[in-house]
């Protein structure tokens, strides 16, 4: 199967354009959603469709004409084969929890993915690389965040890694700008608070000193301000006064993997679309 | 605005053909959903549209493209204008919280539909209908349904009532299947238990005995099977050991008012299609 | 029957003391909960009972000794009879949903409270007082807060009005410290976000331009900050992409509403205790 | 500390009767809990309290005046000292997301308990046995239930293993009467689904065919009626008319593994009191 992203200025005709294209080139459309912003002045479009090419020539064709296509209509698109996987290295600190349930999705294929790499500023989680044989990179604490930076993309030439995606899991280490656009923005991180509540460190302990009666998880893509990118997905648990802190932080633990796990399967899946740092998912 | 809605037996270039009629029809496409039940055997295709017509002219060709197109493709589709509103008849018996909620909801423009009277088996709720200015329909119990039914029918005829569907806000009182299909199944039911769990009378009393742990509402279409309709919407809340069973039947009757208002809500929208006795949603 | 809410700064011997005093003066013990903050350095202990008396002679001992305990342990209690309905004035603007939710809910008995009066800066929800036999009080919009409310408290001298506690359902005007603390501090008010998310004006509008995936509202008694006072209830929607600025309001709607009523009912059977700028909640 | 659990006939003064036992043995209680089912003719009441205890000899001391006045007041109790891991068997088939959510929130310390030895119908999930350097059990299917229990008996004695529960973490085999009663029912069993609904094999499928909104999870104790026993925990999750059978066992293996370790925790943190085929629950 093929994915089909695509976003540009709305007009009129975009649908009747893009399924003829899909139809001239024998593709069966098997999913379709569309959205537009709806704001007169100046209206964005958003679509993703899946559909089964004929052949490669005919994919070939839809892919020259979408080209075409797209200069015309100041549009951006992607086609994706489904069946490749996409290929992710994963950032730890100290807390295993996020990693293991990514591991775990992965290994009973309902996360479909490959996890080529941990990363880390600690040593604690190397027995977890080391158990699913996977490179573990340790790149301790540097002041200087580019210095460690450095280190860990030597590595991933060393490895000759290819990585299409980066996933924070529970890493407490701001990175560079510099790191990020490396990566074209394509990294999800998990924050443990319902952004834009709590932003920064140590997010429980000001919860619970609020006294909110809920706490949640933000998954986002990173952008160079700090737990600022655009939101991918967010969940919450309910806590009550009897919750302390280490209470607090089991029950977060839970909404975290599951909200990061639910972010990256988006992600992987091509559900999401960026646009004016917020994003549309076609779930 | 106009709706879509449309299904067929799927094949290859229904959305392409589908498009290209609303294009050629002027047609601005504002929304667009689609979904193929993927067996391979006997796919059906589902879709619902959302468009601007350009004119009446622009508009009439559509319908009529579409019914040559629907006899070829053996589809059925719908067009449905979204500033009309929708005329139902609520049935109710002693309880108000469904009916209160979809007045409030009404007259906050939150429900876009007309409430065009109120039939009950009892006369409890009367100054309800009174103070909304509302045809109150009072068709006390008899022993033979079909009798007290045609009480109500005649009274439809009397005050030349349009209806274009019923809403059984909590009407303890089974409909014959001769009613059900006069109204062509347009007939939404709150029943308050998670279906299929406890069906027939008194779910709360039969959840407080089997001592589950959350209590459930299901909105669904009515069909000659009692409770065993296509399922529009369902959702749950918590319940726990304390609770006796009037804690329950509180609980309950927040969750029983929102699942049908939501049912309500998503059909005035055009939003489900009927396949299979299952509901396809749109949302 | 009588409930009991105590606190005081934690030692042992306290529920075997307060039990005894019970016991000796009759009393039934129906529910009991107790709670406390386990910080080894200035625990604070909670305790709510729910007891029948056996006389009022009884209930009178029980008075006396938990007034004699309390100067030695220096305690706070409150002993409430749960066949007094609590007396509360209703504020709101322009919105009537909450106004119309706790309305309804005290007719259905779900809410045990008296609703006294409703207030407002505008006078578009005067029909509802009026189809509802309350005392409508208009105070509309002065540059200077304190005018407005002296307007407001007059006409509860007038009209010889009891007031236990306000209920802020959508009033969209910031109290006075001064009009605050006249109440105790027994002021609930909705507001319409995630707390401490989205605090002042227009949350709605703020969420929708962050992209966040859920929205929320919190109940909170009110204090001399605004939107900080201690939060007794919260919970969330979700929303997403296609969602508009009207669509969020009105799903914000549905959990405003019940939040509000949820926090309204917690106090009126006395189950919140206010402490250190928080709430302790027993359920 | 120490875990009181309580429950006996309800009548007056069982709260300061036991409050003084406590007092006079030294206990200084930290949380406390009771609960009485109201019906006037037969109630019955429950009590959890957690307390510290002074000495060995104060807790002998309240150890026997319980005993003396238990036999008075008709009442079970029972005392844990919470510091002592509960010793569990945990029985698998073939999915491991159940098993790996134990593993890794016994790891984490997120569950406090032993896990002593993995039992299987299979032998897939010896290697995470292995991973784990835990005793794999493998008592591969016989038409006679009574002799593959027998086998797994007689391994629990040969590796003189002390069990003070089991856990089904999706054994799909029905266990006789005989090896129920001899875990005296501590046997803590997940169905997927949302019990009563859909009791028996592949749940999942027939909530497909049904077409629910929801679908759920059950911790429930095993008794000797399949699927009956009494319920400690369910939740839910949504799915809709795009979700196959694949994807609907997906989203429910994250409520299954999450409503069993939920269910584990209170089991082991001894907050569950059985009454009449159903669970009270001090949380």
């Amino acid at each position: 199967m093929i994915v089909l992203t695509f976003s540009c200025p709305d007009r009129k005709g975009i649908v009747a354009s893009v399924s003829k294209i899909l139809f001239e080139g024998g593709a069966n459309i098997i999913e379709s959603n569309q959205y537009s912003t709806n704001s007169s002045t100046k209206a964005h479009f958003f679509m993703r469709i899946v559909f089964e090419p004929e052949s490669l020539k005919g994919l070939n064709d839809i892919n020259q004409k979408l080209n075409g296509f797209s200069s015309i209509f100041n549009a951006e698109f992607k086609l994706t084969d489904t069946s490749v996987k996409k290929k992710a290295a994963v950032f730890v600190s100290k807390e295993d929890h996020c990693l293991y349930e990514l591991l775990w999705q992965k290994s009973s294929s309902d996360l479909f993915l490959d996890i080529v790499c941990i990363v880390s500023n600690h040593n604690i989680l190397l027995p977890v690389a080391e158990s699913y044989r996977l490179p573990f990179i340790y790149a301790p604490y540097r002041d200087n965040a580019i210095e460690q930076e450095e280190l860990i993309k030597k590595e991933f030439e060393r490895l000759k890694l290819q990585i299409d995606f980066v996933i924070l899991a529970k890493y407490m280490r701001v990175l560079s700008k510099n790191f990020i656009n490396s990566f074209c923005q394509n990294i999800i991180n998990i924050h443990h608070s319902f952004l834009p509540s709590f932003p920064g460190a140590k997010p429980y302990v000001q919860a619970y000193q609020k006294g909110v009666k809920l706490v949640g998880a933000t998954a986002h893509f990173v952008n160079e301000k700090l737990d600022d990118g655009p939101i991918i997905e967010q969940d919450i648990i309910r806590i009550n006064h009897g919750d302390d802190i280490n209470e607090i932080k089991r029950k977060g633990k839970i909404v975290e993997k599951l909200v990061l796990a639910k972010a990256v399967k988006l992600f992987t899946e091509d559900r999401i679309i960026e646009h004016d740092n917020k994003t549309i998912i076609f779930e």
